[in-house]
């Protein structure tokens, strides 16, 4: 048997990016800088970082089938990603994202279709063999199958030595009452900077101070918070700081903050501190604003 | 031989529509109200109302190969339009214009991408057997090779008895100079909105008197001029006005000015004056601009 995996569990789309250098204004006709359609989504998106960063990892999502299925899947074979757990629905269609990206301010302006993709079960998650991986992380979706499926990591994970567990981790980003049971769960959750002002949070330390006490006990929380770098709380309650590391110029953000899971997985997951891992994600975030997409990230 | 065609000339592109009911602010997500994708391009837009009018047509143009090339190539089939004339470019990738449709407004925001599609040339042209057409429509693109196709119309059309020659139209909408020698060829000049407020006028009867002397003996200049109607002004210099037919409730612009070319054309082909073509295109483009699309504008 190998080295242990990453799995990412959550959301494969279709980008389609239009980099402008003028955010246009309402009904006018605008010619973009460039196009490119990307394949997308958080777990996704966080998949491509950890190959690159050079983990073995896997992507658990649904898929549609047909054109724009096929060239996700693609993608995926691309970077190397272990695509076992993908779930083919025949009739569904893949959810395509369109995406402003302003090349002179790094701005990026989603357009998210509706999509009639179901998002993979606790069911579908039995399927998958434990034993292959050190790392599951969930984006935040479907919150009440996927306590399931993370209880169920919690159950195997009695059986084994603790220096063989493996560590659960949970990205909440929207502002959805079902996906806030979630802070419950996961040694390590990140919550995003628009949940935490959504709670009326000015800082990712407010946050982190007033959001602490939903995590359960030896949980780590983490908040990025764009230019002003991150911020994490362990179990002693204890703020770590890291400033962020803008490029020179910054081009694109869009997948700035998958970059930064991804990377504080990677490193967590290498045996580093929680300080080294917080600035580690924000370097690489940073270098991948100063690039369109995720190649040249390293 | 059957009934002769109508042929139109210029692009063909995949829209890629975004429905909302606010348009978007710079840096947010917004999840769409509905997505689709659509064929696009003003040539062939025109043909699918043509079509629906009842009118044989025929599209001329550049297509790529591939999965989005063959999603146009299906969709002209649907609506029986002749694509002999299409030329496919397997080393190309087709336009993709990502449409914001506000569903409040009809607003449709237009961000187009850059294509690597060689425009259809005069050389291309020369294929077309002109005898299976009974009106030629060009949409301004490469007008220096427009011009060269126009001229073979013309030199064609002197072997012709009066009645039986082909009619010649062409649009010009865009704001490019090279463009603008294409006023005086056709017999039928559309010229757009923007370019009429670009040369500095204020409404459609200013621009014609402004802009008629560009065009040769003859022609007929029209200017639609959205829910002011629109206006045209033949050999005889006199203002011609249609009011715009509005819907009770406007919902989706994009291709109306396609469909006022198209019923325009439609109604002179098949004998009407110039008042009653303008009105009829008038009519049908009010009703494009009530339906998502164009299924459902009769």
């Amino acid at each position: 048997m190998g080295e242990k995996k990453i799995l990412c569990i959550g959301l494969v789309c279709l980008d389609i990016i239009s980099v402008v250098d003028k955010y246009p204004e309402e009904d006018t006709d605008t010619r973009c800088l460039s196009q490119r359609w990307q394949r997308g989504g958080n777990a996704s998106n966080s998949c491509t970082v950890l190959a690159q960063l050079g983990a073995p990892c896997a992507f658990m999502g649904s898929l549609a089938a047909g054109h724009v299925g096929n060239f996700v899947l693609d993608s995926l074979k691309h970077y190397s990603i272990d695509i076992s757990h993908v779930i083919t629905h025949p009739e569904c269609s893949l959810p395509a994202s369109m995406v402003i990206s302003n090349q002179t301010t790094g701005s990026r302006t989603i357009l998210h279709s509706n999509s009639n993709l179901p998002d993979v079960t606790a069911q579908d998650f039995e399927n998958v063999d434990l034993s292959q991986y050190k790392w599951i992380h969930w984006e935040g979706r479907n919150a009440d199958e996927q306590v399931k499926m993370i209880q169920r990591v919690e159950e195997y994970n009695k059986t084994l030595p603790m220096d063989q567990k493996i560590i659960i981790s949970v990205e909440i980003e929207k502002t959805r009452e079902h996906l806030y049971q979630l802070f419950g769960y996961g040694d390590i959750v990140f919550v995003s900077k628009d949940l935490a002002q959504h709670f009326g949070f000015d800082s990712a330390p407010e946050a982190l101070k007033g959001l602490h006490n939903r995590v359960k006990n030896g949980a780590c929380l983490i908040c990025a918070w764009a230019e002003k770098g991150a911020d994490a709380m362990g179990p002693d309650g204890v703020v770590i700081h890291s400033d962020a590391f803008p490029p020179d110029v910054i081009v694109d953000t869009l997948g700035a903050g998958d970059t930064f899971n991804a990377s504080v997985i990677f490193a967590l997951s290498t045996g580093k501190t929680i300080k080294e891992a917080l600035t580690f994600g924000c370097q690489i975030a940073g270098r991948k604003c100063g690039v369109h997409g995720f190649d040249g990230i390293l």
